[in-house]
């Protein structure tokens, strides 16, 4: 019955693709935080309030049947065969110290073998990947890896959020159109499907929500979102929302509330971690620009406001730089004019850390996934549009990218979730215990 | 009838003590506008939309019933005997070209003799200032202008909007409780009796609407506040919110949308023009520093979110900085916190013009104090609190700094408004000349 | 005889090809320094001082013969016929005002058509272009252009300094050896020979010093350094040294002066003139980005201090902006370490203006450069290295970059020259007129 | 005799007033550099080259006998008796890790008594210092600690580098003016008589060269010059040169060396450690202020270069900012104009830590101290500058703030010490063995 939602009961598996900085420091922190060694800040889910029903803020958490923390087994693909202690410790996000605090629990996490395509990330050269004879194959292997690992560590549910790396620049073609031209192209290993489409293929084949953090289209085809919603199984995407897109969604929308006009704005990134690596490519670069240029024309609506935002140049550029590593830094230029035209200029340096921004990102759409899987909510969920850069809409809607829209938006939907009954629990659920994931 | 709306018929008179940098912007801004030289941006009401009653944005101008640029006449106090246009000169903001194109409209604009004591900004002197028994009949001869003003100028009504120097800080003491003890006080010349004070007094005898573009209290007293409501005159204030503040106002609900921690705001200001120059008094500057600080703790809720923003060190600074006259710019640096704890930074730099984004806040305070007087509504007006650094609020409620919230509460006021039925106009109503004030 | 210097005696012509913003902005500059409408600053040989006899400071101007602002006469060639008011106008560089008081005497200036190859600027589509059988033809066809021109304005003397576009990167070859070969490649219109070339080959033919304000080889090549020893004739280049290259070769030797380790240096530009529209095209910014990387290694010399730079990081680039027309702006972020290796960041933003800064460096070379042929210093003069991104040096000689030593050597040569006899002057030298040049 | 130089032999006591930040920088950085954990970036006798006797860069340190980092002994007073470990870790400079690995050798450095003031730095409250019937016993007293240090520490020589807070403003007055005047003043315990000066006198009367690492006047006064020079002891100072100023004195070099004017400088600091703390306090941020502010102009000259500089507007503040500890950031706006007075700006960010760059320079100016004691010169080191925001210089001379003219003049000295022979070693000179210091 839809009325009710099913309690956050047992333990939930959280399985990424690519157990890499944003991976690790996901999951570093959600064991640090266990022990009570830090705080979830950044998590919504974790730190945040929604209005009450009496207006006044409540905890998220308190609200909604949220999994705990304590309830969370991670387990993840990678095209490297390190576990999660060295792979963090490579990723070099975290601090030495506070990793080897929680090495132990740390190198009991390794991944499985990935499904990989060096046609989609050229810059990246690595072994630990699956081979199958063709791309149906390697989605059923997936499928295997995920019910073997549910089963291996108990879980009652999972969750699928991809966090690796950024694919090159795709477009749907007839093969995405529906789910079995679809099929039909995993049978004859079509080029024109990614590997984040065969992940995302077998999540929901699996029932397990899939939630894409990075721009490339994975669950973002037609085929796709069918195949979501005769599964009854939540999707969203794309691109986790962190620095330089997170603060032009929060600075456009107050610039037009007052009715200043735009002439130019002009981003430029640099950043030498992997994600930064992989898009010194300029295929893959494609894919993330694409991304983080839709935002403005969507929030300023030239269409509707021509005199002030009509004549306006929009330019993003990143740069791998590897002396800032995953420090990720961001520069915007933003020429705007005021009264008769006045020109004013605003300059916007960011130091911020591209996964530390990204990983409570990554733990809230775990976890609202879930929420969402529980509550019955099937196909692409609009209203988790708060965390993504270029959020994934249904059938030609225009996406919101106001973060102060995304965010009333999302306090709507768990407002209504919070109001519904719960579903009655049958009485064998017993206390849940935390173990490390055993892949 | 509350429920009706008297409309927008004949001249109305925009009256500003303090004929400086930014009055003198928005007269020749609004002159240039009517000619069809240069567009108001910068002005919700001239080029601003609200949601219509279908949710669809359409021009706050064709909802409400507003004065039309062309029913506006200027006037003012100053202490300087500069016309309009020696002014504006003076104050540098504009360029010569479009000044020029203007003079002679500019040239008939002559400050009324002011209002005014140097012990409440005592970097200023000026010999244009009215002399009186005590501070009584000053605030008559105010009345009088007022009065004579609108006659001379064929006006139907008048709004006062506070356009002149931040006074040194003084806080509400027992002359300023009630309307006697302030009437006594005038009488008596008290010395905690500010200019600006007597100006909102003799504007809300007058029927006048108040509203104050800079940080003293003026209005923001319980006597002064129950004579606007005993006199059905709408008052707000304090403080026109542009550059940094305004940046301020919408970065922190921002941040604080993601759950982000901030550990220090560090903010400093270069100007230099008279504004400037008025500051570098340290009480005078106090009066700033007290509303600029205010913003962030209202907003970020330190109480509510102890671990987020419970140790924030937050500091204002302006320098008087002669090379810069009005191009005022700000830096600030943010000190946040991600997940678990760890550091990230923010640089902002507004290289802003401190008149050409004060002069459209002006106008749209006149406008709708005006409309807000048609309405019917009385005392303070927090819905216009959008505009201002540090909102006036009635009766001890908290004030909203949030401008994404300032945004929805305008617009839903507004939307009331448009959403009654207009008052039956009589048939006198004649069409409307402009003329230039006679002074 | 070379320890005489000739006198600065007549009329200099003052040729230059490309008659766009450096040029127009050089032009109106020295017209309004002539009628005291403004000053030269940024010139080091009209506003700066050199050590005296005595080391205290002396007057460039005092101290060497150089010719007066009043005796050099303007023209050049471009690929459009605008006159220099109308480029100017559309070059936006100064302001309406001082460019109207001036519109006459700047009308009369008209360009000579150019020798253009669209191969070597793609972005670029002039129609006023010279047309010939091959490269000698449209070489002597410029030979003819500046003997005509120093006749029909009565000149003395002439000097040419490249002011036009950044050409495709290229590399010397065998065309490019000796003047043989180069003299064969123009007769067969060899491709390798760019218009920059032809251009310094009708020069040097015609005893002219040539000065090259752009990054592309033009006299930089083995045969034309040979031709300008043969024929006795200055040459210099390349690229004018102004806003983000102009801080890098002030700020580095400062860093190493006090043994500061640098990670990185990401530089980024953005602007949005004609020259930022040539260079959007990748193979011109290769030129261009040539020339700005160069300097830091040969500062910092990573071979002799490997701790301090063996691990540096250094990356430029450059985006076309239109928004910022003419005013370029820089951003740098420079990641250094010191004691013990702890890391500290620099970021310079630089809001300059690309040809404020570029005319009075072209104004210089050029009155250096006719200095130099009166003193009869022939070939690459290195000392001129203080104005050039990517100094011309002789004979596989290490090209110095500290703007600080850079000046000393430019003192030090002006030293010598100061102190050297003048030539007996013949008696008939007249009082010089100016008139605006006939071309 | 003058010609020759005392050899570097035995164990050189390094004796600091102020065991803090800066203080254990340097101790810490000393002793990991010893063992091979880290490298002494920033110090010019460590890692820095000079010009050899044919032009080509040598190190300093084989060009000239300096001490070497084994040979020193460290030690130091302090208002607070935390040891040097204890020390380190509250000044959060250095990370913990590597500042655990050296604690032993740490902890056994502690602080003797200081000569402490309040008076002189209100904001600071210490207890473990010395009590005395006038300041002649408190210099005594510290003579006696000077003796027993070395003593007991095995040293043959030693050296005071003052590295403690910043005293409020005072200058020079009678008591001052010379040596008789200021032993009389010690005795009568006269109030302009700073505890700096005590230890300046307390090092010279020991034949202690005395190197001044903040702004107050110490050693800067008529008196103690005489002393130095009678006692034939090097003194020099004052205030390290490090973030900002640094900067500024790299920076404004370049820009006269173009011609290019300015109009204004506005610095801003942020800062949190023990030094911002002091320097909140009005009377010692003034004695900052008057260091800081003097290196424009005499770098500029706008008495020569009125055109230029004469209407420069140069503010400096500096704000204590707890969230930055010893973080020290500055923000620089720099208003220039170049041709025809056209305007450009400036801005750089340095987000510098301030004991890191401070370390190195006390560091240097030891050994160059020891160095010049042992080469016969006496009084005021000028030659030392490069190191100083505020150089002391000998009778009246003009101060050098250009940094790259004091390096030149700093090699230049360097080349004349290295070139003079080494004078004859007595034959005793046994192997120098390294120990802990014993207070």
């Amino acid at each position: 019955m839809e009325q009710t939602i099913q309690p956050a009961r047992g333990r939930l598996a959280v399985l990424m693709p690519g157990l890499g900085a944003v991976a690790t420091t996901l999951i570093a922190g959600v064991v640090s935080v266990r022990r009570q060694l830090a705080e979830p800040v950044g998590s919504l889910t974790q730190m945040g309030r929604m209005p009450g029903t009496d207006g006044r803020p409540v905890r998220i958490a308190e609200a909604v049947p949220l999994a705990g923390l304590d309830q969370l087994v991670f387990g993840g693909w990678d095209i490297y065969p390190d576990n999660v202690y060295e792979s963090a410790r490579k990723a070099a996000v975290l601090e030495d110290a506070p990793l080897r605090a929680i090495r132990g629990e740390l190198e009991q996490i390794r991944p499985m073998p990935a499904v990989f395509d060096p046609a989609f990330v050229p810059n990246l050269h690595g072994s630990h990947v699956k081979s199958g004879k063709n791309k149906a194959a390697l989605a059923r292997a997936l499928m295997d890896d995920i019910a073997g690992f549910i089963a291996a560590n108990g879980c009652e549910r999972a969750v699928m959020v991809w966090c690796a790396s950024t694919e090159v620049y795709t477009q749907a073609s007839l093969v995405h159109q529906d789910i079995d031209a679809f099929e039909q192209g995993l049978e004859d290993d079509d080029p024109a499907i990614a590997p984040s489409m065969v992940y995302a293929y077998a999540a929901i084949r699996s029932g397990v929500p899939f939630l894409n953090g990075a721009p490339n289209l994975a669950c973002d085809v037609p085929a796709l979102v069918q195949l979501a919603e005769r599964c009854r199984v939540p999707i969203g995407g794309k691109d986790f929302k962190t620095g330089q897109t997170l603060m032009k969604t929060i600075l456009a929308p107050g610039l037009q509330a007052r009715a200043l006009g735009i002439r130019g704005w002009y981003s430029t990134n640099i950043l030498g971690n992997r994600d930064g690596y992989v898009l010194d490519n300029p295929e893959n670069f494609r894919t993330k620009e694409v991304s983080k240029l839709g935002v403005l024309d969507d929030i300023l609506r030239p269409d509707l406001n021509p005199d002030l935002y009509g004549d306006m140049h929009h330019q993003v550029r990143i740069n791998y730089y590897p002396p800032h590593g995953d420090n990720k830094e961001s520069w915007d230029n933003i020429d705007i004019f005021g009264w008769l035209g006045y020109r004013m200029q605003i300059k916007i340096n960011f130091l911020c850390r591209d996964s530390i921004l990204a990983a409570p990102v990554a733990l809230d759409l775990a976890l609202l996934g879930d929420l969402a899987s529980r509550a019955g909510m099937a196909g692409v969920q609009e209203w988790l549009s708060f965390y993504f850069k270029s959020p994934q809409v249904a059938g030609g809607a225009r996406p919101e990218h106001d973060v102060f829209r995304q965010l009333a938006r999302l306090h709507e939907v768990l407002r209504t979730i919070a109001d519904r009954p719960p579903a009655a629990e049958d009485a064998a659920a017993g206390p849940v215990r935390v173990h490390a994931a055993t892949t």
